[in-house]
């Protein structure tokens, strides 16, 4: 076959091809927006001007303290405007920022140190305990740099070689950075939470950062100049790209070193925050703040929640508050959320138990996210789109991470057969939306049936007792294996038997999918407040 | 140097690598919004649904016709729905969609056809004579299919094989199209407008087209599922890749056969539009419709406006109509605008006559054009940011073309030393928002100082008496060249003599600047409208 007109003697030139990469967006806000705010962090206020010469700083700072492009610089730190600039900072210097998140032991942190070989640290007091324990565990020692924060309540105590601020002091704020290359040069570093097993360093490249930033943008359909308030780390996922995507909006950092439902509202309306992210406790928490703490604003606010579906009350109270609600959903190896339950205006009109089951649904693919699948995950054939059918969540595109570091089989197992495999089970509704109905390694099969624990704890849930629930397989010797209810009730409810509980689950489930056995307990999680189920399941199978 | 970690063992795979096409974004809307409307023409309203299996239906019957991937499918239509379908259809069937000029004559299309060696040719009913001339001067016939309208309302006559009814009938609504694996491939042909020489065809491809689909949502902060009319022809650098824009959104396409102020009003009102494009002399129209075909509306209303800078009596006509402008720019090669006039509030405060002056300005780079420049043309060394100094507007980026067709050299010119070199002379605010004085080839050398043909017909239609200006260099033995003015007078306004025009212009203008002579007559235009200063040129020498 002749080759096409279209494609001879049209070669890539560095006029017409240009590598993607986040920096370009920070880059533009700073030259056409230098007086726009940027940061905000209590009494800190600075420009994108300000903030440009900041990460130009830093970069030039890493590369005078002999840290070469190619290599991991590592980041202990809370939402404080250095976590923001170094999403910014390290990559300019052609380095990989490896944000590390701080509910993490000193065990931990040290494998993730030495996995990444990070060559730099930058620690929040809050943290220094931590990082000097796991450092300590080091052959190779890593450049600590401590990171002041008037906001940090504890008693500060300095580790490393020298402070933030002082770095930045012998950085160039005029660094003439090298944009990369190649788009596929990766950018950051995000090890999975790893409930079980050594956690994995999931990496991302520059061409999937810029992608899913503006994909961000597309969902939530964010103007320009938004306030975004970090209710969600910005060590997860690298806030799920949101840093990239507020300098692509020219929009406001409104940093928060952790979640404070008080200070959160207080924000909202001080600092017109218009956008922020969250888990359904982040939400929950600002729906059962005391009144007196509840304040009154008319600008628009919109969340977007993942990692669990939010229950109705909460959805309810939410949009009371004057806050709406988007629904998403996405893993690590995805680089933060990848599907919407995109709203339909039909919707509108149903009634808030209806609504609120809709938008619990995990949704369609993100304009930039090539393809979403519901399939078998052993042939691959999609499942019908009946809303009953189970099968895994296939994923494909460009912001679909580069791989593990240093793993090349689980790199290759899970992106097996042109796929990334998520893990997670689910339907497809015959919409097209599909719906999470558990981890693949949670799904209860009994008597051959699967049950999907989501369901059976939406159930539970749905008791006006109930403060939270999960519910695992407990092995059985009649029917393989059963449901085992684990409760937290709400404090002041009064007494609930496991009997009124069954009964409760008996009105909404099909029988088989009761569970057997209900315990009260609090619930164990790990440090991104996920619940440990294989803890759970462990305590099941010595009931 | 040893590779870095975060490079090895980390190759692409079909997971996690996808070329970029806009054609995901029909894919995806037509799936999350299958009973949204996409496409209102006269009586016809079809959905995404209906309008994707039309493309694939396209795509298919090209197939069966046996035109192959890689090979031209050429469209003489207005903005039609067969127009917008062929966005896609086309690329479905890995070809290449060459927009034809509606405007222009037989030769130069038999020229474009010959050259781009279209096999299709979808044809209007008011173009088939100009389409049957062309096709008499091939040697190689392409297929002729006529797209009947009846919105049309002269007398049909049909030249081709087939309709195009009857040619998707042929095709399957299910077609297995592939997307391309290399996102350098060509997905369209434009061919420059050629004020003097051949036209030259430049060729796009799916990654600028997916980049500055995106980056128009971005600069507009298009919302989802806007209603966007058609009064920019989609011949002109594929509607802006607007087409890809609005099945990224989930918009409506509102088509029109041809700019008429009286049913642009009537359909902004009727159909809701929120969104459209076009030059000044389109926001013109609408301003100066009789009172009594002006209609009110409280909907927001935005329209992007480029090819010359909107006068201010224009801007405050169109927004006291309760019509948002925004003023872009951008060139063939560019796939349509790539700049913006970026607003800032605080500019929302000054006085019209202000406003419209900083609005005039061509502004700042899109999100996605990566670099953008005011330099020597020679040096490539950019001028200093004082609003004076004229350089050459030089671009870089993912959305500047892929070269011309068959033209190696120009190619290599136009794209030499890393950048796009647009021949556009402007001069760098402090701001930096640039601001175009003049055409290199039309500025005007006298007595050793240059003068921007731009400013002195900006002084002249500030006479009250002018509807349209032009000027251009007159050979002039002592000065090398002097201005020469091109005016056409409005209607009605009366008596005004070239010596009023004169001191009119030295009131506004240095004495160097001032027009020598001034000419009334009406002005040559290209079939876009633009222009025709070599015209103009050649008459002001035989003065």
């Amino acid at each position: 076959m002749t080759q096409s007109i279209f494609e001879q003697g049209l070669p890539q030139t560095p006029a017409n091809h240009v590598a993607l990469s986040p920096l370009t967006f920070i880059e533009r806000s700073a030259s056409v927006y230098p007086d726009y705010p940027a940061v905000v962090h209590g009494e800190i206020r600075r420009t994108w001007a300000e903030t440009w010469q900041r990460c130009r700083r830093l970069a030039s700072a890493l590369e005078k303290h002999g840290i070469l492009p190619g290599q991991a610089v590592a980041a202990m730190l809370p939402n404080v405007p250095a976590m923001f600039e170094a999403h910014f900072g390290v990559p300019l210097a052609g380095c990989v920022l490896n944000t590390l998140n701080i509910r993490l032991d000193a065990e931990a942190i040290a494998y993730m140190l030495e996995h990444g070989e990070a060559k730099a640290v930058l620690v929040d007091p809050e943290f220094a305990g931590v990082i000097e324990a796991a450092v300590e565990r080091l052959d190779h020692k890593p450049l600590l740099i401590d990171v002041d924060d008037a906001l940090f309540e504890g008693s500060a105590r300095r580790i490393g070689e020298l402070e933030y601020e002082a770095l930045l002091a012998e950085g160039d704020p005029e660094y003439a950075y090298t944009l990369p290359k190649d788009e596929w040069q990766a950018i950051s570093l995000n090890y999975t939470s790893g409930t079980t097993g050594k956690p994995k360093g999931v990496v991302y490249h520059h061409r999937g950062a810029y992608l899913n930033a503006v994909s961000n943008i597309l969902e939530w359909a964010m103007p320009h100049h938004p306030v975004y308030l970090w209710t969600l780390p910005m060590f997860h996922c690298n806030g799920w790209c949101f840093p990239w995507t507020i300098a692509a909006r020219a929009g406001v950092s409104v940093c928060l070193r952790r979640v404070d439902p008080k200070r959160i509202m207080d924000l909202i309306v001080d600092e017109g925050v218009s956008h922020f992210s969250g888990a359904p406790i982040v939400l929950n928490g600002l729906v059962n703040l005391p009144d007196e703490q509840k304040r009154d604003f008319d600008h628009p606010v919109k969340v977007t929640t993942a990692g669990a579906a939010p229950p109705a009350s909460v959805i309810a109270g939410v949009e009371q508050l004057g806050i709406e609600v988007t629904h998403v959903y996405g893993l690590t190896e995805v680089y933060g959320p990848v599907t919407v339950c995109a709203w339909r205006e039909a919707w509108d009109e149903l009634p808030l138990e209806q609504r609120a089951r809709i938008k619990a649904r995990q949704g369609v693919r993100y304009h930039m996210l090539e393809a979403l699948c519901v399939a078998d995950p052993v042939t691959l054939e999609p499942v019908p789109k009946d809303g009953e059918t189970i099968g895994e969540i296939l994923m494909r595109g460009n912001n679909v991470m580069k791989g593990y570091l240093k793993n090349e089989s689980a790199t290759e197992q899970a992106l097996d057969g042109g796929w990334y495999h998520t893990g997670d089970l689910a339907v497809w509704h015959p919409d097209g939306y599909l719906e999470i109905k558990d981890r693949s390694k949670d799904i209860i099969i009994s008597g051959g049936e699967n049950i999907s624990t989501i369901e059976v704890e939406d159930a539970i849930y749905s008791h006006p007792a109930v403060e939270e629930a999960a519910v695992v397989a407990k092995p059985d010797e009649k029917w393989g294996e059963t449901p085992c209810a684990f409760v937290k009730l709400k404090v002041g409810y009064g007494e609930v038997t496991e009997q009124e509980i069954i009964e409760h689950c008996r009105e909404h489930l099909a029988r088989f999918k009761v569970p057997k056995n209900v315990i009260f307990t609090e619930l164990p999680k790990t440090s991104t407040g996920k619940i440990q189920k294989f803890v759970l399941r462990e305590e099941a199978r010595n009931q």
